[in-house]
């Protein structure tokens, strides 16, 4: 059974009623409620974030990561110690405004920026890749009611596969599902998800990370380090 | 001075009054107009498509390509030869419906299908990639009155930059501008551009095609081969 | 059961003793005796390269591909058979001098030339993806006695991965080992197989064959075509 | 005229005979020396590393780094300055050793991890990318007499590029010449180098620097920020 570590900063749902009104346990138990048929799922929240150590990561297959306005309190060791350990092969899920995180920051190198507005606009988020693991099951596209806008340029290194291209009812666009591969590690950035409207219920949206987790399962899991070798024939 | 082709099919403006009046002397000579100040710039239509020769093509920097209905009338020698003058180090625009040519499919090694329909949507192309040489002067996006509309999945490999995404009024998304180095060739594909529609005429679509020949042309030109070679170190 | 198709030139063993003597049945059978405790495994060879119908391809998961003289004999349709269900999901292994076959190159798009030399060369194989599907059970290089040294530039599309490099005991070097996805199908490329060495005993080679079956075995299978659509949110 | 600003470690060259032998002014100085006929080029060295201030960075079109055993003693807040630098268009050239240097693990997101030894074998690094700018003028390979061996696995994203692949006297192989863009910068990691061997005098060495400076010089500079945006057709 795949071992899922789902991380969530805990923070609106406990502060704004709309938020608690949509995610009443917060999002890491919305999702863990709907995903513990087929895995294994823990969760951490910020206040509890110093449980995510090297043992419990090394525990784990997929992490899964939503976070927003408290990324600046998740300590930069425990920043260091996700990135390390999806180097060393454990699969890793940022969702949403998981972009902005000092983990994903840290494995792709760039600023990760993108614009935004918040006017409740529908999305479409189109599949663009019908035939790749993570999109099984799912149709052209997915709709959702209300989201809020992420727009482009997304600052993001050239992902390995653009998957999902969402649009939104003003216009814009956005690459909102990207994968990938670092060192031994597999990675899944997939964009809906604002903490105010109903987005981790949708159907599809759980299929997709559902997937996703199959996907960024690791298959082999040890640290690459930086050794001196013999002369290859002398060996 | 950059030497461009311009190769144009040339059907609907002889034969389609509506297209006749948005480009009375065809969609080549509406781009060589706007394009003279800068380039060198002949033009072939699929009349005179006999003069794509390897003497043509080897007196070309950058070769832009137009075409829609009348594809499979371009021979395949022709297509082969654009092939191989584009892997011999020749850049290559491919424009709208130019998807489907034989030479853009001869490169892809893919079907390059998409979905379409012709409602006359808006189109707001959206510029993702601001510091490329193929954006410079263009703004956030480029505003089209209408367009026709193309829609993922466009079933092309993976490009090595993704420059521009469009939207369209009716929600679809396309990553209408591509970027691509085949051998020592460099191919841009750009959606934007139905024959019925004054897109040509735009100053903004019209400096992306500037751009990209800028972009495109070659620094370096010759044939690969594939010979028998001897001991590195006993040359 | 994984069903793979492996199609053999089959020239060499029965028109030159010297690969006679490697490989008495020829290339096709040395390998299905070895992988038919896994797969599921039917032959094709040159003679009977018309066998290679449409009801074939879509009756085969992995297809692999060995030839080197012969390839102009191998019809047009065929290759585009070929091409079309790769595209369509089927995954497709291509070996050593397969890098000039008529599917791998319209798959490819590029002319698909290399450097080459006959010396009997040493070959290392070095495993620069430990952690990919396809490197599973291999170590840090597989020793070959002796190979064809094949050498860059190697002119095709710069790959999704490069998984393998060889250097040989002249001081060439070369992308060994390459996967690509194309629309639906994945697609492996793998240097090691002159017909006058034992290379397809080598375990190691076995194992790495192995594996990519199991890697470009399709999950989804379906042809994309180009279809006029409706307004997305009419539907 | 182009400027650049080339950073040195400048330990060993001060506390190593044999590499002041080699170096006695330093790189960075061996560099400046060779470069200045073309370039604008400014020095900085680890004593002197906070001069690297936005303000230099800012009037620098391309860095150059070289370090080695005292990565560490480079503050976190210059190698923060150096990648955000990068990501706001300056180039960036990272030679040899600097592969584990902070400004390039942070930029690449992975450990930058290889396999070494110091055997002075020679090394050819084969140009596998005849048509890029950055190997105009270099032949099929360089011959370096004696250089330190890198090998795979080197744990850095897939490059967009490849343009090097150096194989060593014992039979490694390494990626040498790999191009990243990464936001508004291009990066260039070359691998030759090593400070007790006078790789820095090589003349086509040097020609790759002087080519890889004008290919890496910015285009286009300023910060991708993360802005709240108006509704797009509401401006």
């Amino acid at each position: 059974m795949i071992k899922v570590t789902i991380y969530n900063e805990f923070f609106h749902e406990q502060h704004h009623e709309e938020v608690k009104a949509v995610y009443p346990e917060g999002i890491h138990m919305a999702l863990k409620n709907q995903l513990s048929d087929e895995f294994e799922v823990r969760t951490v929240t910020l206040e509890t974030v110093d449980t995510i150590t090297e043992e419990l990561l090394n525990d784990t297959d997929v992490l899964i990561w939503w976070g927003h306005v408290q990324h600046d309190k998740v300590p930069d060791e425990v920043a260091e110690r996700v990135q390390r350990a999806v180097l060393d092969g454990m699969g890793a899920i940022f969702l949403h405004s998981g972009h902005h995180s000092k983990p994903f920051r840290k494995l792709m190198g760039t600023s990760c920026n993108l614009t935004w507005r918040e006017d409740g606009d529908y999305e479409l988020v189109w599949n663009i890749k019908p035939a790749h693991p993570i999109t099984q099951g799912i149709g052209r596209f997915i709709k959702l009611d209300h989201e809020e806008t992420y727009g482009e340029p997304f600052t993001i290194p050239e992902p390995d596969e653009v998957i999902f291209i969402g649009s939104y009812e003003g216009g814009e666009v956005f690459r909102s599902g990207c994968t990938y591969r670092r060192e031994n590690g597999k990675i899944f950035y997939f964009q809906p998800g604002h903490e105010t409207f109903p987005t981790f219920y949708n159907k599809d949206v759980v299929q997709v990370i559902r997937n996703a987790i199959r996907w960024a399962a690791p298959i082999y899991r040890t640290r690459i380090e930086c050794p001196w070798v013999k002369r290859p024939l002398a060996e």
